[in-house]
């Protein structure tokens, strides 16, 4: 197994060796900061690792609080709630959306951690085409029990595909139902899409709606399907653990349906530290998306330029598929040698049977960086 | 909400005050220890906040290759799979022994997270009363079908009723069935129960049967169930996260099962190396652990002194039912007013409707404030 030896970075240590690092998912580049690892050294000399208890009985340390707080800003929602991983964010989400749905149809590419969380809601459940509206159209014609109020799953952004889910769509097909949700797992688009760095919701248009709780919720499901989301600051975001933000009334809503509220360690003092500092680095630094968005295009304009197919649109992430397994574990493994990482995905949520090259760009790639990725690239195919 | 401004331990500070504090789960007072600390410091700064992908794509940084190889080392297994909370633990462990069983029998009282990873497990459960091997026995009887192997669920240590679950007697129970296995979460037992601090089955003698894929399992289930368990590194332990402990096979196993190593952010490097110290001293200092159990012993018989009802049990844990909910909130709020702390369990898993007093001993707490603890509670009784 790989060891990884230094913070995620445009250039990574792995087992001893300095790379050029095209992979994960560290987009802005925060993780290995000297002011996010400040504060979670200061904050871990002050409260100590964790406060060993949940967060209903004195478990709650300040730096969740701080976590809290700048996300619930930088998704100008009231609140958020804060839990340990951005893994089981919709096993919350539907905890506390429970009574509002009776089935789901849910991308048939999502994540596992989405696939796991529709199970656990014992709903009875159905897969949808990937990406595709009409096929959901159909499906919901075809499965919809009267009396029913449907529940719409997918990521936001797909975290190896890279591909935005069309949400509006969705939305679309969607206001024939009255009552109906639209739910994402937006861990890859939160930080890194929208002027705001709102996420897939802000690229899509959809969050002048409102979400989670928030906005002019029923003016807007009179009009289409409520909007929720879930997300993760172990990404983009720099830090560690998932996010739900949204109204007051939401959030409250979330810690009486979940115990990872009441029942569970709070989140460690050092990751809600580090968290909260990072947070504030995207809040005051916008120009780290917009850099993410301009090294996006430079690198898919320059894939497309090899005669690979690429989108355009400022997701930091290309998967391509070339040929077999074999050849792109030969791709993968030649860059390696080269001093430049990307990854091979051979098993995930929403990959082929031969899997996929997976690269991911961030803010802080050079263009000579990202020139040296293409020229071995060239050289390889 | 109350705010914890202090590491956990005999002392510490909530909303600006400093407290004696006998709540939480910091038994041996590890989250605080200043070389524990030192530990989460130093390796986020050569390491950063964390690796920002999953341990399958070069995710794994060195402490968390720490954290498992000494969690092997306490519980003398050869190697421990490390993730990202204990809550998903009885998830991860299910995922791997889906094709051993064919329906569940779970304690009444179980913790949340199993009765949910039970529900994820997909296959039919059926609750058994508290503790009762003879209630296991009649549903067993009752409801398995032919040919299915049965699997049971139960926590190791009830965390708020600190009783420990009679594993030997459900051993007994399986031996009728052939193929049967028994689960347990042992937050709660790990590091504080046992000669080495191995847990529940230490402390009730299973553990020579070998668990989690290790031992003669052949021999063992030929005379009852083979053994499965999962634990916490966030309590006794002193760290954060979660783990399982197990032969090589069966962890790689778990990793092959389980999307919380190729589909999850890695645990955060801090709380890694502070696990990894932590484990270091409860390796090195086994007199951590007969000092609780002796603190345990003090406080029960002093409550047994006052004529409350206790076990005599080394599980530092003692709950309490004293009249209605508002006469245990009376007296709850009563010693936080004296500057003491314990919980007063509203909600909780295993609780009756009028909730429960619960208070936790650590093996830092000295005489005199165990004196204090007991004189205050005799006041107000």
């Amino acid at each position: 197994m790989s060891l990884m030896q230094s913070p995620p970075g445009a250039e990574t240590v792995i087992d001893g060796r300095r790379y050029l690092y095209f992979a994960g998912t560290a987009y802005l580049g925060l993780q290995g900061r000297a002011d996010v690892i400040h504060a979670a050294c200061e904050a871990t000399r002050r409260y100590g690792v964790g406060s060993a208890t949940n967060r209903a009985w004195f478990g709650t340390t300040p730096p969740l609080l701080d976590v809290e707080r700048l996300a619930a800003e930088l998704m100008g929602t009231e609140e958020a709630f804060y839990y340990v991983s951005g893994y089981v964010g919709h096993h919350i989400l539907l905890a506390a959306l429970a009574e509002q749905f009776q089935a789901v149809w849910i991308d048939e590419r999502a994540h596992y951690s989405a696939q796991e969380a529709v199970r656990l809601s014992g709903r009875p459940a159905y897969a949808f085409q990937h990406r595709d509206p009409a096929d959901l159209a159909a499906r919901l014609k075809a499965d919809l029990r009267p009396g029913q109020r449907p529940l719409v799953v997918s990521d936001g952004v797909f975290p190896v595909l890279g591909a935005i889910a069309p949400l509006a769509e969705y939305a679309r097909v969607l206001r024939e139902y009255p009552g109906a949700a639209l739910s994402i797992d937006d861990a890859h688009g939160l930080g890194v899409l929208g002027p705001n760095g709102r996420g897939t919701l802000e690229h899509t248009g959809l969050i002048a709606r409102g979400f989670n709780g928030g906005g002019d919720e029923a003016a807007a499901s009179s009009d289409g399907p409520t909007l929720w989301l879930c997300g993760t600051l172990s990404k983009a975001l720099g830090g560690f653990g998932g996010v739900i933000p949204g109204s007051r009334a939401f959030v409250e809503r979330l810690k009486a349906a979940s115990h990872y509220y009441d029942a569970a360690s709070a989140v460690p003092v050092p990751a809600a530290a580090a968290t909260a500092r990072a947070i504030e680095l995207v809040l005051a630094e916008p120009a780290l998306r917009t850099r993410l968005w301009e090294n996006a295009l430079v690198v898919k304009r320059g894939l497309g330029g090899l005669g690979l197919a690429t989108d355009d649109t400022p997701v930091p992430i290309v998967c391509l598929t070339i040929g077999s397994a074999e050849n792109m574990q030969r791709i993968q493994q030649e860059l390696m040698r080269q001093g430049i990482v990307i990854a091979y995905a051979g098993r995930y949520a929403g990959v082929g049977p031969a899997g996929a090259l997976r690269l991911a760009v961030f803010s802080t790639h050079t263009a000579a960086m990202i020139q040296r990725l293409l020229d071995a690239l060239r050289a390889l195919l």
